[in-house]
């Protein structure tokens, strides 16, 4: 997806957002603010709104020295996903379709997002929980999936927010574990979630877990590592969570599934669907 | 006052929309955008955020080649204002306190705005006199602008929107005219008001009218005309409507009543009342 002018100055409040939770010098803030100024400037429209995200993120790490600005804060939605774990996993085994439920489960988990939800608490979580679980979804995209899934060898699920990755567990239990490899970033960045945040939800090593070697957002292949880059080659089919791995992977020509709650008016427009709709959408050729 | 780091991404936004209003040509909006971010980098935090407005509508101004893209706005609401009017006269001359209320009237009338709310119409307005007329508000300081008012011999009512000076009429009918000059801006610049403005709200010529001889919406002593900066300097007591008009004048030494609804959160923190509230004001050293 490309960056629209409206991204501009969200990424500048956002940057901002961040600058505030790691310094209270405003000589310091201010200086980010400069930097990310110059840093916009140079923003192409065709690159994903997930690389300028990183840019700015490596921009405030390197004037601060702050390494994961929100490392408290996917420690605690990892505690609060490991909580409630049990319940909706017995939710799902309850369920009529353990699949379906296990998806919108994961879509659920989507809810957990640093930008658009700083301040989520707990019944918003469940909150959006019984909204995906009740929301319309294109039953033929879900069958889909499902007969996708059973043909496929290679599976790459593309995992996004720390917290929510627990929430992805119970879709990847519901999936021949063997032929799914997952992914995390290959750093911190936002709220994202990282290998450490696999092995805390218990993904790792219950299944193969990898790390696309950079610091985005997102997928942005230039910047992977030569071994996600071969796995996503070899894959035959993708499911990739959230928006970052949307925007970036939207013009991706794999057989590609995204799973993802819409939360900006940029990625509202160009799906067509409205902010807080929950999405479960076929991209690709496949 | 000065400007805070969250009036930047603010600034950003709004000369998007302001591009927006004027052009759908994209590039154009693109290069709007560029200029605005190095124009956004050289603002100084000891500046007030109304210069940096005028410089970021210079640039639209410049290329886009139009000269006052809310002109449509302001007719719109000095016709709406002008319609309510005689109603809005006579719940003054019928009340308790007509000063207090054509003060409450003139305060709501400072809701039309096209920042804060673009999409206002003729029912918020009804609301925002009801809200301002009932409102508590400082009676001591309501108190003492009336009796500034009285022992002034030359008052400067300084004026906000199009639309509002029709609400500033009611309150200007109840002060003696004699000893008042209104002001208005020097040349189009948001919803502001011009000369165009005081006519059509029928202050002009009842009520001596000049203009600052700037762009800007608010008042910026170094870019005002020799005329006005005279006439302010002359008088002894100010009274100045809107945000634009505190942000630029909040640290002069004059005696000033600043009337204004807090509509951002910069003002908000700066003044310490919630945004929304209706502001009676005294500032200065008066």
């Amino acid at each position: 997806m490309r960056t629209y002018l409206e991204c501009i100055p969200c990424f500048l409040k956002h940057s901002l957002d961040v600058s505030r939770l790691v310094t209270e010098d405003d000589a310091l803030q201010e200086m980010i603010m400069k930097k990310v100024l110059s840093l916009l400037r140079d923003v192409r429209s065709e690159e994903s709104p997930p690389l300028t995200t990183a840019r700015m993120h490596r921009v405030i790490r390197s004037l601060t020295g702050e390494p994961d600005p929100y490392s408290s804060y996917k420690e605690t939605f990892n505690h609060i996903a490991l909580g409630l774990f049990p319940r909706l996993k017995a939710r799902v085994q309850i369920s009529e379709d353990p699949f379906e439920t296990a998806l919108r489960m994961a879509i659920a988990g989507n809810t957990i997002d640093c930008i658009s939800a700083a301040e989520l608490d707990e019944s918003q979580l469940f909150e959006s929980i019984e909204d995906s679980l009740s929301c319309p979804l294109d039953r033929s995209v879900i069958a889909g999936l499902a007969s996708s899934i059973s043909e496929a060898e290679r599976i790459l699920y593309i995992g996004d927010n720390a917290g929510e990755v627990v929430f992805d567990r119970l879709l990847l239990e519901e999936m021949p574990r063997e032929k799914v490899t997952f992914v995390v970033r290959g750093s911190p960045i936002l709220n994202d979630a990282t290998m450490e945040d696999a092995v805390a939800a218990g993904i790792s090593p219950q299944v193969q877990t990898i790390d696309t070697g950079s610091d985005a957002p997102g997928v942005i292949l230039e910047e992977c590592s030569a071994v996600f880059r071969d796995r996503l080659t070899d894959a035959d089919l993708i499911i990739a969570k959230g928006q970052g791995n949307f925007e970036t992977l939207s013009d991706n020509e794999k057989p590609i599934f995204f799973l993802f709650k819409v939360k900006c008016s940029v990625v509202s427009r160009d799906t067509g669907a409205g902010i807080g709709r929950v999405m479960v959408y076929r991209g690709g050729r496949g």
